[in-house]
């Protein structure tokens, strides 16, 4: 028995809106306590967690622990028919994950649950040195910006800023986000802007995030919500000088 | 002598969004007390009627019986340009349907006739058993809800509900409107979702439509404006299993 | 060294909304006073003249005569990024021309300088006879409502009325503003509706604007500022009846 009723159902909308853009298929794992995602997109460069404890919902109920494997592009379709003031519940039966949406009618989908080998990836244990917070909307713009001037763009954290730079046959760009974080040292690494705009997607998840950068080390993006039961991380595999 | 003048222009855009959708050239019928337009698409699945009394225009005058044969979408092209606070006025010289804007400007537009043989179609006499209310807005709603699994759906009612339903090879949907009219059988009919969409591009024409059902029979589908002076109705082909 | 300052920049993002729509690349000119563009499209059609005083900006300076040749695509693109309660700065290097947009953060683009043989253009000289003002809005919403039955139109100022006008194969179009101006005789010259939508993309750049028109002369549309210290015009070769 696995059903889950949510009337923020915004929250999963918004975090599937990124996590369709980066894989296709996923298998999301329940347990009595949360709801769990682990996965890699196919070219290996953005690894996704994401973390639902009980408590996000307004009802969860997981009796034994279930794996739920689906295609991505589609669930998320469903989630977008969802309503203002709907109620979302979402249940599973042998063949198919079955949403719901309680508003002014009863709306039923059902989607096949797909076949997939479950290999249950863990994301690499890193130990990235700095850390700071901006409102994840800022974050998006300034990503956005620097697309203009080329495919990739520089994280720099030093002690005031958190910098993104980029250059290309047009011109260059650079953006200085003054962070308030005590930061003693200067770090930088380059990532893909299409991929990070990718992750960028989910940034109505929660108003700010969190970005940790190290050297040539890869990106990480968290997302919170402010109730801190519910949490999805993007891990960013860094693009070398000469790729 | 034919003139009329509305205020409310966005009716006759409301309607045309849909029956411009639907056919390419139509014959409006007026007489002293009424515009009617019966018309068949080309491929004899959607019947329209429609028939506004002239006390649904601000002005009306018809001293003869006219014929008014037009291009559906170059006419819906003209009422698309009105702004909120012009009226408008239309009126025919031998050769063409003139449509006045009256507002910060006068803006006049003539659209030729074209030659058309009034065939003056009549709308298939049927006696569909049930029918239902539902506001406009949902039912287009659900409707496009289920173009995702499908490209037809089945329109369902039964003592409680008006549902709609389809399935495919992503999966299958289902919608239950509870309807609250006294209805003591259980009647479906299946429909083209492309030409239900058609019909419902006129949802804004009035906020509430009614549907009739019979089994495997066509859809009717009725507009009414709230002063009850004017009507907007589709009678829409049934699709077979085996189609 | 030459700067400025502009909180208010979308009246620079209005003004090149058009301009980069119209020309490619250009040299813009500032002295102590003055930021001036003169330019002519590749196609001799359309030249466009732009002042901007110093008082426009919230700071001002240029030491020395400063000749700033730009793409102009690339410069709308940047403008555009701006956010509302940016401040713009706008400064050059040897061969840049950087754009900074000071609010959530500072955001610092710079362009390449483009090698462009300045050619100094100056308006003809014109003598216009019929001038009238229209609301900027206006004006290009009555340009776009012909577009529907012509690729050019007709401007004819009468003692009453500003009258655009066209015809083809469809039907015709004549829209009649009341100018309010007190004009004796009738003017009339026939523009190419596709330029003149370029034009009309200024139209934000000041709510009201003067259009003149002389038969079969160039038409001068005039965007000034309501603090009189900008001004943005165009003046547009006429088609004739055998183009």
């Amino acid at each position: 028995m696995f059903q889950l009723e949510l009337a923020d159902h915004e929250l999963l909308k918004n975090a599937f809106e990124s996590i369709s853009s980066i894989v296709d298929e996923i298998t999301l794992t329940a347990d009595s306590e949360a709801l769990h995602l682990r996965c890699l997109d196919t070219s290996h460069i953005t690894f996704i967690t994401m973390d639902l404890e009980k408590t996000v919902f307004d009802e969860y109920q997981c009796d034994t622990p279930e794996k739920i494997a689906i295609d991505c592009k589609d669930f998320h379709n469903i989630l977008k028919k969802a309503k203002k003031n709907d109620i979302l519940r979402i249940n599973i039966d042998e063949d198919n994950i079955i949403i719901t949406f309680e508003g002014d009618a009863r709306r039923k989908f059902k989607l096949s649950l797909v076949d997939m080998e479950y290999d249950n990836p863990q994301p690499p244990k890193m130990d990235i040195p700095c850390k700071v917070n901006i409102p994840s909307d800022l974050l998006k713009t300034y990503i956005n910006d620097l697309e203009f001037f080329s495919e990739r763009l520089n994280f720099i954290i030093d002690e005031n800023y958190l910098k993104l730079s980029c250059d290309g046959q047009k011109g260059e760009g650079e953006i200085e986000y003054l962070h308030g974080e005590n930061i003693l040292e200067v770090v930088s690494a380059m990532f893909s802007i299409e991929k990070l705009q990718e992750i960028m997607k989910a940034s109505k998840f929660s108003k700010e995030c969190s970005v940790e950068v190290g050297d040539d080390m890869p990106l990480h993006v968290i997302f919170t919500l402010p109730t801190n039961d519910g949490k999805l991380e993007y891990l960013l595999a860094p693009r070398l000088e000469n790729d």
